[in-house]
């Protein structure tokens, strides 16, 4: 059940039409590890850090049992820092203010300890990186996902369309996948990634209106919990990878229906993950209240119906 | 099993980015018929239409079990025309043309056979004429369903927080409910609608994003059919909602687990809807198409987790 996970892990300032943070710790890779860490022990993490990152955040994470050997700390620089606002949808938002600061020059080195890992979350990031660190495994994993989103479609969209060709499962966002495919349909769209561009599984964030799941013929569609109030939407698809991939790794079982339990855990996680700024309500779900969550998606979405054929 | 629905029996032109029609019949009723048709015999219409109506079109009602003894035929009156154009998403659109004819006088008749009705669909139409189908009932309906439209909030709120204080179910879309009630969150926009202004239950409609059925502290969502592509959704929603309440009528159950059943025949009519321009794939379906349909419906969102507790 071993799963490495590579991504930003960062500082956020968010800005909602309910509230706005100060500057607080985020990042791809601190959701994922925070939402996988339910179900996986030692995860091997690879990030980068400037000296400011809290010391206190990185002994939650080992405290958690992530494995920190391949996050690389640099004295003298800067934590990578991402400034934005959501609008009243919370589905979309504006990038006020990216610094890349250690990002800039991020070359990951994987532990030997690292070596052999079965599962690979590919958080969003610069998609050099995620080759180098695909490139960098001696042993190929069994299942690999990755995530991106639209800022590297357009500047980086050779290089991302390379990682996608050697992945197992991409992650994307509705407008995403018309990006990609210059598909409208999300049916045409997936059918263009599983067939074209290499994923043989794609998974399609909608936000608030839920996610698809989609294998050769089959598809599953999991919808977001319904919220009286979405505080903070960042973090949410992150959240959701990570609980996705972590369920994945800790049944080790890859086949469609135990993916469909993934994207469950993964939603219900993500339904936490907005209820408060960053990543502080992951860090204060219990098993129970997460088993409870799942219970609402189960009571949500089943009916019973009695077919004849 | 008796079911009366009241609505427009008209004319629609439609464009959209794949496509345009000649002026073909459509109108809420029309859709509601052909839907509710697949569960109910004898259906009570009441509508209103001009001469032009083609004759064609009520004889394959008739045909189909629909009584007609309650719509209207004006001589040397044309009947109600809408023309619209669908946006790229297919989930907005502008209205063209709107031409009222027959249904500015509209004086709703309930002939004597119709009276002890005990599902009642009111469909989209102008608020005081749906008051008068209701006020005109001489024995109270065991159910009502109620849809009805942003415009009509526009022009028209006080008739229609009339009728809406009248009906036991009522179906808006996510931004009508959101128009209505003045608040973003569809779950705080339910309880709203649910505790103040009188239907005991609602059905949120979100298009290609599915439908949310609420009802105390029930929530229930379905998902729409993710469709390689859509053709035309007009009259997608009427389709839904006649599916629905003509379920509901067959079966002469209103107990929540059997609404969800409802929702998702709804929802599989509603998705051959859309496959050709106005209501003819309506008039094509069989009942082993149906069934299938629906059962990709349990495909596409059932999952299978144990719980601890």
């Amino acid at each position: 059940m071993s799963l490495l996970v590579v991504g930003t892990m960062a500082f956020d300032a968010i800005e909602t039409p309910f509230g706005k943070s100060d500057k607080i710790v985020g990042g791809a890779a601190t959701y994922i590890a925070w939402a996988a860490s339910n179900f996986v022990k030692n995860i091997q993490q690879i990030a980068v850090v400037g000296e400011d990152f809290p010391k206190s955040e990185l002994d939650a994470l080992a405290a958690r049992g992530v494995q920190l050997e391949g996050v690389q700390i640099k004295e003298g620089e800067k934590s990578f820092f991402w400034s934005g606002k959501y609008h009243m949808d919370m589905n979309t938002r504006d990038t006020l203010d990216t610094q890349l600061n250690v990002l800039a020059n991020f070359d990951p080195v994987i532990p030997e300890s690292y070596q052999g890992v079965e599962f690979v979350m590919l958080g969003n990031l610069t998609p050099a990186i995620q080759m180098q660190v695909l490139d960098r495994l001696t042993v190929k994993p069994k299942f690999v996902v990755m995530d991106t989103m639209n800022f590297w479609m357009e500047i980086a969209m050779d290089d991302l369309k390379k990682v996608i060709g050697k992945v197992d499962l991409l992650t994307v966002n509705d407008s995403e996948a018309r990006q990609l495919t210059n598909e409208y349909s999300l049916v045409k769209a997936a059918k263009k990634i599983m067939s074209e561009m290499g994923p043989k599984y794609l998974v399609i964030k909608k936000g608030e209106h839920g996610a698809l799941l989609f294998h050769e013929d089959n598809v599953f569609f999991a919808p977001a919990l319904p919220l009286e109030d979405v505080f903070d939407p960042t973090g949410a698809g992150d959240t959701f990878a990570g609980g996705f991939i972590g369920y994945l790794a800790a049944t080790k079982d890859i086949s469609f229906e135990n993916m469909k339990r993934g994207i469950i855990y993964g939603s219900a996680l993500a339904s936490f993950c907005v209820e408060k700024f960053g990543a502080q309500r992951l860090r204060e779900i219990t098993h129970k209240e997460l088993e409870e969550r799942v219970k609402e998606f189960v009571d949500l979405v089943q009916f019973d119906i009695k077919l004849v054929n």
